[in-house]
């Protein structure tokens, strides 16, 4: 009997170390040839191995794999495509067996988030509704940080880096010009739903570094006067304040501090995010002159500041997903088991798939200060071990040396597909 | 004869390096106490002069003014305030001098870009004008890098190197996810007068980073159309594209991108910078999905990418100006002369402040390339030495730690002042 193959995919939005886990996938499946034969990425995720666009992973060079731990962004690309239930939509379902048995591809690992974790568990369980075996893995990843199970994500935990970093760096910033200048700054940040990535701005202040960061969370629905009378205080204690705020934040009737109605000149609908929105505010409220910026991507593909914890971690779930499915496991996630604080210790662990998938980890509440506006000393417990560390990328000519993998694809074997 | 004391102040927007240049000029002037006393700075720029408030550089530790050295922002505080001519303001030059005399203060060491040049020039002039005994020294520092004489400013090397690093991080990520979600990302930088800042965005490409990038400048005249035509084409080619706006860029008539005329519910002016404007046009026009990011003080802020080059010519030239001072020197600035691009080597020289002052340095055309959106191979060579070498600050719970100075003021002499 061959060994089987594997296949491995990246879905969703990307991050610093993603590529780290692929890293881990491909680099522990080569030191096991005897039990796993060639690993096969799917080119843009599930849509690869829907559409037979199959990237021949031991084409790679072991420099190249070894550079991916070091390098942000999805190397095989990623997509965001859900599939829809067995039920729904069994002819993609068969075409994933059709190529699966093509290739002789026996491992199915799936590197994402929460829909992905939905994906993975549906692939793990064709071999009882269809009859063909497959061991699927889901190997942890999101910004968002909201997957259960696992003490946190791999991604998470160097955007709260770049985030309390960034915070920090803009606060001393203000606090040089706000005697005669610029008097507030607002930075915004990723987290539709939760306020992980916010919490992380917390960070910028400790007891070496006095800073008045006042975060806006979307657990907390926004009272405009409160906030208003918050940072007043904190300007006129400070003389300056810097404001963390989610994308996510929201009015009680759930309308997102972005949506403000705003038109230009054509009528479209407005252009900006929560971070004009609040430091216009200020302005017309209190009058202190403003900065803003908005972080967007450069928070999750900051792979030059990445916590060393954090990659450590991806690798980590990485090489574990690959010794599941040596051990026989299937419909599993490996996930990191934090057994104390400080000083930080943690081991790799699992959880069962049918408990993960579509389930949301909310940020606990007692992580809020009773003002609403802050970071409670459990939260800070919990946040400060995952941005520990630093784990820089090599450089070259001043600029980061990151790998561009050429995509070199099977020959297809099977007719067209069409998604 | 006692020996004179110096004064030293930090002026306009802070840097990455502004602190770099402080440690220089108090290292340097510590190790010469047999001719210079002790280095004042003064609170918030001029007006710590003008108001008598001076901080006691001698009751710094040796240890603290060593992380000067990696600490972002300005130490000392800083200001936006342009001192008028003499003519038009004497009492203000009345009460420099009071202040001089009244600290036995010889040496006028002013650290900032063309408007504090300016003041420097005429604080320069007090000697001639006033009878008053100074040696002015102009310290360069600015992220536009448009002082002349000096091959760059301290503190655009560091910018550079961030919007450089940023622009191929972001990059990274939209290629991996452009297949089925994100094509367009624009990234809006700095630079309302000059394209210095925004060229770098074009290193982000090289010949192992086969990136999409286009430039916005504010040199070149936006023609939506053509712009267009230009992001559709790179999208076809790649499946993506990269933007990089100057805040600065303009259409024909002189109206900024950003002022789109936009206005909120209530009617207020629009919020946004140029940023979503340049995504939302695109959006319209074309139907790609987009994401975008505003930079603004964390590019200036980011000592944690800061260049090693930036480091060390910040530095030098703080130190320059207490040698050109012990030379005997008055209104002049250290600067920093190129000898060669490839390897890239440099001294220190000087310039003559009235040479300086109110002369903008502007980037050469032939830094753009033809079609109006890239940087040719002369701006590369310009650009590439600025940001080589990484001077990452020390770390201690995953945070970069910054210094954070008391700022203990020297007993005042002299009746209170009103600016």
């Amino acid at each position: 009997m061959t060994v089987k193959n594997a296949f491995y995919a990246q879905s969703g939005g990307v991050t610093a170390v993603i590529n780290a886990s692929a890293c881990g996938v491909i680099e522990t499946a080569r030191q096991h040839s005897d039990k796993i034969g060639t690993v096969y990425a799917g080119q843009n995720g599930i849509i690869g191995a829907l559409l037979e666009n199959l990237i021949d992973t031991s084409k790679i060079s072991d420099a190249d794999v070894a550079a991916l731990r070091h390098t942000p962004s999805g190397a095989f690309g990623s997509c965001r495509y859900k599939m829809k239930s067995l039920e729904k939509n069994k002819r993609e379902y068969d075409r994933l067996i059709e190529v699966f048995k093509a290739h002789n591809i026996g491992y199915f690992f799936y590197n994402g988030g929460g829909d992905s974790a939905d994906t993975c568990l549906k692939v793990s369980q064709l071999a009882d509704a269809m009859g063909f075996p497959i061991q699927a893995i889901h190997v942890p990843k999101t910004v968002d940080n909201d997957l259960p199970v696992t003490d946190n994500c791999p991604g998470f935990g160097s955007v709260a880096k770049y985030i309390a970093v960034s915070t920090r760096e803009a606060s001393y910033d203000v606090a040089s010009m706000c005697a005669t200048s610029t008097k507030i700054f607002v930075l915004e940040v990723m987290g539709r739903h939760a306020g992980w990535i916010a919490a992380a701005g917390g960070l910028a202040a400790d007891a070496s570094n006095d800073i008045p960061v006042v975060i806006l969370f979307p657990e907390v629905e926004f009272n405009q006067e409160k906030f208003l009378a918050t940072v007043d205080a904190k300007v006129k204690q400070y003389g300056y304040c810097s404001i963390v705020v989610s994308e996510g934040c929201h009015y009680p009737d759930g309308t997102f501090l972005a949506e403000q109605g705003t038109r230009d000149s054509f009528g479209h609908a407005q252009l900006g995010g929560a971070a004009p929105v609040v430091a216009n505010m200020i302005k017309d409220a209190l009058g202190y002159k403003f900065h803003w910026a908005v972080a967007d991507y450069l928070q999750r593909a900051a792979r030059h500041l990445s916590s060393k914890s954090d990659v450590e971690q991806a690798y980590a779930l990485g090489k574990a997903a690959v010794e599941l499915a040596l051990e026989g496991k299937n419909s599993v996630m490996p996930a990191v088991i934090r057994t104390s604080n400080n000083p930080y210790t943690w081991h790799i662990g699992s959880g069962e798939l049918k408990d993960i998938a579509n389930v949301e980890k909310m940020m606990p509440l007692e992580y809020i200060s009773e003002d609403g506006y802050g970071i409670t000393d459990a939260c800070r417990e919990y946040l400060q071990p995952l941005i520990e560390g630093e784990d820089y990328p090599p450089y070259e000519n001043g600029m980061p040396k990151y790998v561009t993998l050429k995509h070199e694809l099977l020959d297809k074997k099977l007719p067209a597909f069409e998604l």
